[in-house]
């Protein structure tokens, strides 16, 4: 279970970062809750090569995080098992803490309690209700830091949106 | 303020990862909030070599994200910043996470309720009394996967519990 870097760590975190603590990762599992499911849709969002994209979504397979589905022959979405449904905290988390130190403009994405429109804050909680927010229930918008009319990210397999 | 690696990312998950994508980088900051502050501490703690656990400390001090403290002429302590203490959420959603999918023998290292007693579950939150749970109130204890009895772990600036 353990890899090279961390011979002597027997914790959850470092067992954890083994899975996900490679940059991209994380970056793929946002853009696969932002709902991208496509090979070329990861790699137009990511603007990364297309054998570091294979590897990454080989490992993410590899580790219950991402499944394959077939869409027709030969073609498959990948999507978030519950495992990787689980990332979820983390994901908001590393948003939040971004947005609110290193995105100066504003945050370039909100996201809001689907149904209630409330803007989540810290530990996915909905400013509005109060309700701690599962991905299901978001509604991703451009934010006030993407230069752009508020207004909501089309979910899409290829993550047609331009680049977040 | 984006580096080279997301070349397009105008994204606060991208920017925060800029910050602590490497994976060390989260494991320095795991054990700052088990309360090491000493360079020997995180060494010993992680295994690492010397040049790079300097670098990361100094990418985490220039970020804002651990400060030096002197205790004595020409040694200092790092600390966790407000800035590092918000990353709470994200290094224990990584705790939970890789205890619920990675560690088959329970738990090494449990999180309670300095005071209540309960363990932290998702979110950071108290399964016995429900509250949200900061750093500052958290006590940390060997669990079931350290294959030792249960025990507060002690925090100490060179981290002298056995590794974690």
């Amino acid at each position: 279970m353990l890899g090279r870097d961390y011979p002597d760590q027997n914790c959850s975190v470092a067992r954890a970062l083994e899975v996900v603590g490679e940059r991209w990762t994380l970056l793929i599992v946002r853009d696969a809750f932002l709902g991208v499911t496509r090979f070329d849709g990861f790699a137009r969002k990511l603007g990364i090569g297309e054998s570091v994209l294979a590897r990454r979504l080989q490992t993410l397979c590899d580790a219950g995080v991402l499944e394959r589905r077939p869409y027709r022959p030969g073609r498959h979405d990948y999507v978030l098992t519950a495992r990787g449904r689980g990332l979820w905290p983390v994901v908001h988390g590393l948003l939040t803490w971004g947005d609110a130190n290193f995105s100066p403009g504003g945050a370039p994405v909100l996201t809001r309690h689907d149904g209630c429109g409330g803007v989540l804050g810290q530990g996915s909680r909905c400013e509005e209700c109060g309700e701690v927010v599962g991905p299901d229930d978001v509604e991703w918008r451009w934010g006030p830091g993407s230069g752009r009319p508020e207004a909501r990210i089309p979910a899409t397999p290829s993550g047609d949106a331009p680049r977040s």
